[in-house]
Parts: C-alpha cells; structure tokens; sequence
C-alpha cells in the first residue's frame, strides 16, 4: 500500500483497493505487472540527443529519416513527446527539457537539459524551435528562458495556441483563456 | 427537495442537504433568496434586439453608445455574455442565439434566435460576425449553420480560437486541442 500511495493521484483508499487486488488476482496478472515495471526501468534509457526516454540510443524518433530536423519541439517530459506523437499533427524532432523552472521545488535552469538544446540549435539546420511547455506560471517563465538562451541564434521561435478545448461548453473556459482566444480568433470566411 | 434537485449539478444529496439549510437558517436568509428568484424573473426579460437578458429593453449592451456596432458575437446563452463581458476581450455587440442546433433534443434551426440575427446583418452596418459557439459537435454544426445562412452577405466571419487552457498543464491537453495548438501554433519572435 505505501509503494501503490506514492503513484501521483493515488490516495490511501485507492492504494488499498489496488492491493488487495494485486493479493487475490491471478498469480500471472501481478506477475506480469511486476515484470512489466522492471522491464521498463532496465530498458528505457534518455536519447544522448533529445533526452526522450525510449528503448534505443539515439531514440526512434531522432533516428526516423522520414522526419524533419528542422522543426524542434521542446517539451517538459517524455510524456509530452508520446502525447504530441499520439495527436500525429507534429513531424519534426524534438527536445525533452526534463521539467520547468521552479524556484519553489529548487529547480534552476542547471537542472534542465538546457544546453544539449543551445548546442543542437548552435549546430545548425534547425528553422524553428517551438516551445512546447504548459501554458502555466512555470512552463511560460520556462519558455521565456528558452527563449533569451536562443536570443543569439537566427531561428523562429513559436508557442502552441492558447484558446477552447474542443469538446468543452464555453462555460467551462477561464477569463484568460477566453480573453484570448477572442483576440486571436481565426477568419472562418 | 424537488424544486432544488430540478437545479443543474444538484443530486439527491445535494438537494437534501441544501433544503435542511433552508429550512434552519435565518428567517431573512430564506427570505432573500425566495426573493431574489422572484425578482429575478419578474424583471429580467430578452433584450428585442438581441436576446440577451437585462432590465431594460433595449439590454444595457445594445444602448450603449461607446460600443461598436461593428462587430457581432454570436453566442449561446446570456451566461456567455455575461462571462465574455468578464474576460473584458470584447466591445462590440452580441446576438443570443438561445441554444445549439440539436436533433438529438429536438432542437432545429427554427427554434433559435437566427432570423432576428439574419435580418440585423441585413440591415447593414456589422463588418464581422464572431461565431462564438462552444467548440462542441452542436455548437460547431450550429457555427456552420449561420454561416451558410450569411452566405449572401459580405461580412467577414471568425471564430474563437482553439488551443491549450492558460495554466493547465500540457498533459491534460486532449488530442485534438493538441493537434490544432500546433497548427496553429504562434510565432512570438
């Protein structure tokens, strides 16, 4: 239960049910679990490129010919990569910072995988870097760093759109959110 | 307990516990309440030109001398006035539609609030129309409705823009927010 508690959104009740599950399924269910947790921990390593945590060195994705270098996307986690992969509306390289700038969690720019990226960027071939982080305090004061790191370097910089989930009844969208997305709403016609 | 589980977001227990509420209570708390719904009711009514709900008729918007006829945003509900007026994005003039085409719940064109708005682009003067439905299936079946009913006239037409909710973070983004968040992604240098 203590083990299960420490998984994020995982409180004590659910950390009960989940364990005494894992006691009474069949022996093969908890074996394939365990076996799955250790596989992946012993087989995902970061790409020496762009950190993202895959099965090969370089990643798969920095090692796809069929992808563009020209495009970096530079997100906070691994997770982000898979999630943008998922919405298959990106086709270029990536960049996993490894977290965001907090002063808070004592998380200062030499903890993030900051110069891999200048150095990537310095390199050349790169056009645009898009700076994928949340649109939260942490992940735009983020952003804002990257972007005074790139200040000397001739690449377009560019953010992801902030405006309505799609899906979500208007009435649910925040004050800022709403804010902008009326000032960059988009001509239909 | 009936009437208050009639309200949107109140179960049985809700409903429950707020009537034990109302019944113990100060008199005048009960009192101010039973009368801020007849109040309400007795004196908010449609605006004749735009639909939205106010005490006055024309609506505090639509005789409102510092705003621009120009622009027309066509919305929901008067809840939507009520929060784009919050957002403080917007100075023009609104159309409430009073709902989203639905077959589903028998709601055809016919039902809404279009031909007063068909008839307000006709007369002349409104540049832009902003679609503003929710970026729901019926709110966008809606959106292209109005926009074939404004076929003949030559207004430009938007839409609120689709993207990422400030302060959430990137993981919560689902794909398809995700996929138009990069299309149309923005350069910020």
């Amino acid at each position: 239960m203590d083990a299960l508690r420490r998984l994020p959104g995982v409180g004590q009740k659910t950390a009960q049910r989940l364990a005494y599950y894992l006691v009474r399924c069949p022996r093969e269910e908890a074996d394939t679990l365990s076996k799955a947790i250790q596989l992946v921990r012993d087989t995902l390593r970061p790409c020496r490129t762009c950190h993202y945590l895959s099965d090969s060195d370089p990643c798969i994705i920095c090692s796809d010919p069929a992808r563009s270098a020209k495009v970096l996307c530079a997100v906070e986690d691994s997770l982000n990569v898979t999630m943008i992969e998922r919405s298959d509306a990106f086709h270029g390289i990536y960049h996993v910072i490894g977290g965001v700038i907090s002063p808070l969690r004592g998380i200062g720019p030499e903890e993030l995988n900051l110069e891999t990226l200048l150095s990537r960027v310095a390199r050349g071939g790169i056009e645009e870097v898009i700076l994928a982080t949340s649109p939260t305090v942490e992940g735009m004061v983020t952003a804002r760093y990257i972007e005074s790191l790139l200040e000397p370097y001739p690449v377009k910089l560019s953010e992801l759109a902030r405006g309505l989930s799609i899906g979500t009844d208007l009435e649910f969208a925040d004050d800022i959110t709403l804010a902008m997305a009326i000032e960059a709403r988009r001509e239909v016609r």
